[in-house]
């Protein structure tokens, strides 16, 4: 998670928004990033490869805040935009409920999702993206696994902050948790 | 709903069908389909205008029962592709959960949902579809109407066997409900 | 919505929630309190009435802000005494999903959920409730309407801030919608 | 999965539901017992010994056929009952909506939910239960296992049919999966 990209909080100084993380939850959203075949079934998760807070190098999900004014879908749509570029073509599902909420706190014993920063509630979705994606920003990569290959140890190895969680909860969600 | 179309069900004869429907649920889908913006965001739902099981002209749903050995997002598939033609492109959604589900009873006072053939249990999905639709098989008319449009009264008057609340429900759960 | 009784925000000032809140969506729960029958089935909802932000008087559902430390489980259980009292037996649901969310926005016309105090974007969850409830703080009273009741016209009309459609959203995720 | 008990079905001999099981999808639910605190929160998993189709003994979950004429909801207190006792107080979810569905076919390979007996559709619900449960009728004994326990590889060995995916399924619908 990250907001170096968010240009839109000019209003907002890192130095007040370092102030508002120790008062109050702050809102953000996860999307799992999806390439479904003609039945709509899922046949890739998409995952980046990028530079946590923490300051390790991680695999991890689109994950950004929502901004003061701005809609859930939005929020969305924006940070999709700004890790798999302008092209991704996401189709954010239509209903706004979200499978499931992420809870990160500072302390990483609370519910296992963990945000040094902050504490932060997540709304998690499932993002079919239909066009060409390529990492942006603050992203080094991005590749595309199976979902038991997403499942897999390996994977969720190289994921911190209890993402790797938060994807098997998304393939459970779609029924695809071997 | 209707079932003269299934046409792979030749191994089940109309007899055999209708003692089977005086024994058991029959496992139906109920899909309502939507076009939906860049964004998402639902702008139209469609709705076929059909005979119904007791002889009426309504506005309806697309609807079907499940075959034996079919896969549930196969049966929306073809129910889907049966009314809305093949070039309807449909994305049935990744997760397998319904949004919610449909008990269907020849008395009409059990759940306000009404079959005089039997009693069914229908899986509701609603399913984006991006490509051209036109009405095929037992469907008269398709007509495409915004979600304030679907909620109305005029509509409702116009929808019987409780699909007019099923499809309030559909609304609720895009939070298109006004 | 009310905030005057989360006494535990000694820490964020009445100044400094009010500057939080022109910067950054605030994050809430909305539990809507139902009685269900032994079979789990909704036979009542609860409504309060109460001084809404705006000045007016209004049914309203259980609302209130999730504060900095705390789960949102716990937030939900915090308003829910706060506003049924300590014996109310609150059963908050098992999975952390919610049924919707609403995004309130000072500009009514963004979404239909209004606040006009703030960005809000609140997590919405149908609460059982097993024990004896006496409206307390801020609420004036307590009724519990029938599903069709709560349903109806009538008790929309003296609901404000978009909270009767997100009633009509919560018996809809229900089945209870006419 | 068991219809032994399903003594309502008189009207259906054993014979003609062989027949209809080799042609029609029958429509079952399953059920997952939980131990919830009072803050709602799952402490524990119940689970089943039992006999399986297939002659094997194996940890299963409440599952079970819905007769003709009967509520979902019905059935599923129903099933709870004849597994667990009179005594099992279960609290069936207010919502219609399950958190997923199992299609269960004879070949295994199609979904991995397995029933040689025949294709099943099942709705699947996560059902908190606060009395004195004593396995009863096929079932020959009840663990309460903590969500850690119920989601680890050796629990998992010791059911068969796809319920231990089920259950993980369920696990994360709850928040619960590891």
């Amino acid at each position: 998670m990250t907001d170096t990209t968010d240009t839109r909080t000019g209003w907002l100084s890192d130095f007040e928004l370092e102030q508002s993380r120790e008062r109050l939850p702050i809102l953000y959203v996860d999307a799992i990033p999806v390439r479904v075949d003609s039945r709509g079934e899922v046949s890739h998760v998409g995952l980046l490869l990028r530079v946590m807070p923490d300051g390790s190098i991680s695999r991890a999900l689109v994950s950004g805040r929502v901004l003061y004014g701005e809609l859930v879908r939005d929020a969305l749509l924006r940070h999709i935009e700004k890790d798999l570029g302008p092209l991704a073509l996401p189709r954010v599902p239509a209903s706004p409920q979200p499978f499931t909420i992420a809870e990160y706190f500072p302390d990483p014993t609370v519910t296992g999702f963990h945000d040094p920063r902050q504490h932060a509630v997540s709304l998690a979705y499932v993002v079919p993206v239909d066009g060409e994606c390529a990492p942006s920003a603050s992203a080094l990569d991005l590749v595309w696994a199976t979902p038991p290959e997403a499942a897999g140890v390996s994977m969720s190895a190289e994921m911190t902050g209890g993402q790797d969680r938060l994807l098997r909860l998304a393939l459970g969600h779609l029924g695809l948790l071997p």
